[in-house]
C-alpha cells in the first residue's frame, strides 16, 4: 500500500472539456499522453476496453471492493495505486464528482478523418457528429453518451484545437467516451468534400430558419453539425452544409442546450431508420 | 456605489439543484424565501418577469452596460447593489459560471398540483413532466430548458423534498426556470388519481422493457415521469403508470442521461402533435 499523494502532487484539472494533453514521456517519438479519468463508470469502462493504457490508480478505501480486479492488474503489472481520502481526490480531479476513484490513463490516440471513414461500411446507413467547438464538459459528456446510445459511428472535432476529452467530460459520458471514436479534421471545404465523397450529406443544426426537423427526410449517411454554446457554429460551416435543420418548438426560449439538441436529432434519425411510418389515427 | 462584501458574507451554495430555501424574514406569516441566481440569461429572465422579487445585485464592473436598467431599478426602489470582483462572485455563487452577475431574488412561490392543473385548458393537449428526484443541477437546468422549448406546461416534483431550484440549475436553464412552473405533489396514488381525473395519462420512462418510444402513440394529455440518475424512479411510480416507455438504442450503453431522455421524449411528443404522418419513401 502506498502513501497518499502530497497536496503538491494534486494539480486541479481545468474546467474545459478539452484538457490539453500532458506529455508524460519526452523520450518517445510519439509522446505518451495521459488523462485523469474519474467517476466509477468512466474508469471501469476505460479499464475494460484498454487495461494496458492504465498508468496509476487513486481510490478511497470504500471503493476497494469494486476495484479488486483493477488492483490485481496493478500488482501484476507493477503499476502504482494509492489509497487516498475524498479530499485528495477532490484536488486530484478538480471535481467533487470523482465517486472515490481516479485513473491516470493513456488517452485514446486521436483518429484521422480518413481512418474514421475507412472503418465505416461503404454504403450502409452511418451517422457522424461534427462539433464546431462545444465548450462545456457536461455537454460534451452528455452528447457522447447520446451518440453511443443511438449508435453514432464517431465524432469529428476541429483539428485546430489539438485538444482532447477531459476527465470531467468522460465522467459525464459514463463510459461512452470509450465507445464513440473521436477524429480530428479541419473545419474547411476539403473536409466537406471528403465526407461527400464517402457518400455522406452534411446537415447543420441551426436555432432558426432551417428545415423543421420533423419535416426533413434525413439521409441515411449523415453528418450532423452542432455549434458551440453561445456563439453557435461558424457561418462558413453553415453555408457549406447540404441541409440546415431547426428543431421546432414553442418559441418561449431562444434555443435548446446543445446536448439536448444532439439527443433530439439523433433520436429522430433513429426513428426514421428503425420504424416504418404508420399514419396516426 | 457600495463596498464589495467581505468574504464572510459569501457562503458557498451547495451543489444540489434543490437549494434549501433560506428564510430571510422571520416576522412574516409566510416567510420570504430567496435564492442567489447567477448567469446573465438566468438573471435577466428573472428580472424581466419578476422585478419586484429582486432583493440585491452583485456585479462586476464589466457587466454594468448590460445591467443598466437593473441598476436604475435598484436606485429607484432603494435596493442594494455592489460592484465586486470575479473572485467574490465565485464565492458568493459557489461557481465559476456566474458570468459576472448574481441576483438575490425571492423565489417563485411553489404551486400546488391543483393550481397547476387549474391553469391548463381542460381538454386541449397538455404535457407535464414529473421528476422522481433528479439530483444534478446541470441535468435539472437542461431539462427545464427543453421543457420550455417544447412547451411543457409544468414540472411536478416530490412534495416530500421541500426543496427548490438552485442558482446552478437556473443558470443552466438560461431563463427557462422563469417560464416552466414547478408544482409539488406527493409521489403517491392520490396524485395519480388527480392527474387521471384531469384527463392525463401517466407515462413512466424506463431504461428497458417499456414500449419502444417510436412505436407508442403518445396521448395528447400526458404526464411524463423520469427517475433520478443512478437509482432510477421508484418501483411504485413505475407500477402505477398507465404506460411504460423505453427510448430504443444500440444497447452499447446502459441508458441515456436523464436530461437527454427528457429532450428525446419531448421532441417525439412535439412531432406527434405537430406533424401529419407521411409515409416515407
Amino acid at each position: 500500500m502506498q502513501k497518499p499523494p502530497r497536496e503538491s502532487e494534486l494539480p486541479r484539472e481545468r474546467e474545459s472539456p478539452w484538457a490539453r494533453a500532458r506529455e508524460t514521456r519526452a523520450d518517445d517519438d510519439a509522446p505518451a499522453r495521459e488523462v485523469r479519468l474519474y467517476g466509477l463508470n468512466a474508469c471501469l469502462a476505460a479499464f475494460a476496453r484498454r487495461p494496458e493504457a492504465l498508468r496509476k490508480v487513486y481510490l478511497t478505501q470504500a471503493r476497494m471492493p469494486e476495484l479488486k480486479p483493477v488492483l490485481a492488474w496493478c500488482v501484476q503489472h507493477r503499476l502504482g495505486y494509492r489509497l487516498v481520502e475524498d479530499g485528495d481526490l477532490d484536488r486530484l480531479t478538480g471535481s467533487r464528482h470523482h465517486e472515490g476513484v481516479c485513473f491516470e490513463m493513456l488517452r485514446v490516440p486521436p483518429l484521422t478523418l480518413a481512418k474514421l471513414l475507412a472503418a465505416q461500411p461503404s454504403s450502409a446507413p452511418s451517422l457522424l457528429l461534427w462539433l464546431d467547438g462545444v465548450g462545456n464538459p457536461h455537454n460534451l459528456g452528455a452528447l457522447m453518451r447520446s451518440a453511443a446510445h443511438f449508435g453514432a459511428a464517431g465524432i469529428i472535432v476541429p483539428e485546430e484545437s489539438q485538444l482532447d476529452v477531459s476527465g470531467a467530460a468522460a465522467r459525464v459520458a459514463e463510459g461512452a467516451a470509450e465507445i464513440v471514436p473521436i477524429a480530428r479534421a479541419p473545419s474547411t471545404a476539403p473536409t466537406h468534400r471528403t465526407l461527400r465523397a464517402s457518400g455522406y450529406r452534411v446537415a447543420a443544426t441551426v436555432p432558426r430558419d432551417g428545415t423543421p426537423l420533423y419535416d426533413a427526410k434525413l439521409p441515411s449517411r449523415l453528418v450532423l453539425v452542432f455549434g458551440a454554446e453561445g456563439e453557435g457554429m461558424s457561418s462558413a460551416l453553415i453555408g457549406a452544409a447540404d441541409i440546415k435543420l431547426t428543431i421546432p418548438g414553442s418559441g418561449a426560449i431562444e434555443s435548446l442546450n446543445v446536448a439536448a439538441s444532439v439527443a433530439v436529432v439523433l433520436g429522430e434519425y433513429w426513428r426514421q431508420r428503425h420504424t416504418s411510418a404508420k399514419p396516426r389515427a
